[in-house]
């Protein structure tokens, strides 16, 4: 089952997809995606159910794009996730490394990515994305993709020239029994990721969350990045080093799964062959343009770059 | 005027404070501060008007505290913000560097802070938090206190440990038109803190929130932190680098405030005279006990360590 959050003459509402072509708008209740999985199952197929047989139809070349979940609890994104990586990796952790963009950085499909000249340099990075349905901590890997509810596709736009700017090198405070004032300084480096990540417009999400069943393996979908037409990124999700479950279980031991959190799985990297080019060397804020980022059987998302 | 959250027999309530003692519970629709800042001043007024007239009252001594904003759309955080920290920064940014703490990791006054062996290290962060009361984006300086509705206490508790674990050192792709595949490589750190910053219980938020009518100058409150009745940080909110003005202004050109977002405005860092102790050398994960944050016409902040 497909569903999308989109623009309607009231305000917010949600859609379930009735065709390849058309959507079916729900009750009036139901003003987004997260609404649709906080409510009950009886709730839920009653709602899908009046919104087949009496919902407003609308084409799905004509709807305006909201993100699919409005203001999620969190969108908890994970980091350097992806086999190009190891030999990019001089040290890090053996867990997954995550980072927060807030839900104000969130933008449907078909939105503007909105820079300005000091965002510096400024890349997509094409993900897929979990869309929680069901509350958990310490959720056991083989129980964690019960607290999924679907998938979607995240564009994690970041700024490489906000992140040098938000890095440290700094003397860190560490304890020291062994000093006057117990405490010892040491040499390291920080960064601070609100503005490089978190900026508004920096999270492209949708179009469409495809629930769970409908995907039988997320870590085997055919990942891409385009822009203005060109294939910059195919990758897949079998590339993924840290799969759903692994994820889902380790982040749930520190922070709380909610229903209606976005996971951002990790950047897909391998550059398409003969691209001549990484996603990382696509500066959107000097070459502007269409960024589309497609996921089997979730679809595109797409969002023009706008430079004010 | 003084408002918290609490729980109440039939879920999260708001409350104002009719004396010192004692707090009278606003009308049902008002389940959080949040509710009371979104508010029309008109139904806030005749919100307030019907809680001190005919609302229950309650005992402060007896209230079950909870965060006053549930689910704020964004913890935003300024990180290293303090005086004491010019001789520590070897680099660093002239402006405001940020991370997101999730609604996730909020707790009330008086809820414990729960840690876990391999959370290792584990310290207090004494703040003030700023409530945005009005939603805004490119916010002049200027204009900025006016999208402050109030004041409550962060503790921003703190992983060294877990931060150590989600840094990398790695090669980053950075454009070079030079090379023949159009990227080079440069040794980089980065840190990702969703885990170090936002893991459950890691945000205790609270218990009053202070409106602004009755802070004159956020820039001239003492801060003071203990840990088991002990003074470990002494410090004042002259000490800030960036100011709350500051903060609004610059945070907004790149993420929008919303109503109900919190701004920790960063670490009153400065030691008790005779301490003998920075306020990162409190190993909550060692010592257990009680940690308290207080501020000057906002209250104590106080949460007791679980070791679970």
């Amino acid at each position: 089952m497909k569903f999308a959050t989109i623009e309607h003459t009231s305000g917010p509402a949600a859609a379930v997809a009735v065709s390849e072509d058309e959507v079916a708008v729900l009750p009036a209740e139901f003003t987004d995606v997260e609404a649709i999985l906080r409510a009950s199952e009886a709730q839920r197929l009653a709602a899908i159910r009046e919104a087949t047989e009496v919902g407003e139809r609308l084409p799905v070349a004509e709807l305006s794009w909201l993100p699919p979940v409005l203001r999620p609890g969190k969108v908890l994104c994970v980091a350097l996730n992806n086999s190009a990586n190891p030999e990019r990796i001089l040290s890090g952790p053996d867990t997954p490394a995550m980072f927060l963009k807030p839900s104000s950085s969130l933008v449907g499909h078909g939105r503007p990515i909105r820079l300005r000249e000091n965002d510096g340099r400024v890349h997509p990075e094409p993900e897929l994305a979990v869309i929680v349905g069901r509350a958990g901590a310490d959720i056991a890997e083989d129980a964690a993709m019960s607290h999924v509810f679907g998938y979607t596709i995240l564009n994690d736009v970041t700024s490489p020239t906000l992140r040098g700017e938000d890095t440290f090198h700094y003397r860190a405070i560490h304890p020291d029994p062994e000093t006057a004032d117990g405490v010892r300084f040491v040499e390291s480096w920080v960064s601070y990721p609100a503005r490089y990540k978190g900026a508004d417009t920096f999270g492209p999400l949708g179009p469409w969350v495809i629930t769970a069943e409908d995907i039988p393996d997320p870590h085997d979908l055919r990942i891409t990045c385009s822009h203005n037409g060109r294939l910059v990124t195919d990758d897949t999700t079998a590339n993924l080093r840290f799969g759903v479950a692994e994820v889902i279980s380790f982040a749930s031991r520190y922070l709380t799964l909610e229903p209606g959190d976005v996971i951002g799985m990790g950047t897909a990297l391998r550059s398409s062959p003969g691209a001549g080019s990484a996603v990382q060397n696509l500066d959107l804020n000097r070459f502007g343009g269409l960024v589309e980022v497609s996921i089997d059987r979730i679809g595109t998302l797409a969002n023009p770059v706008q430079l004010r």
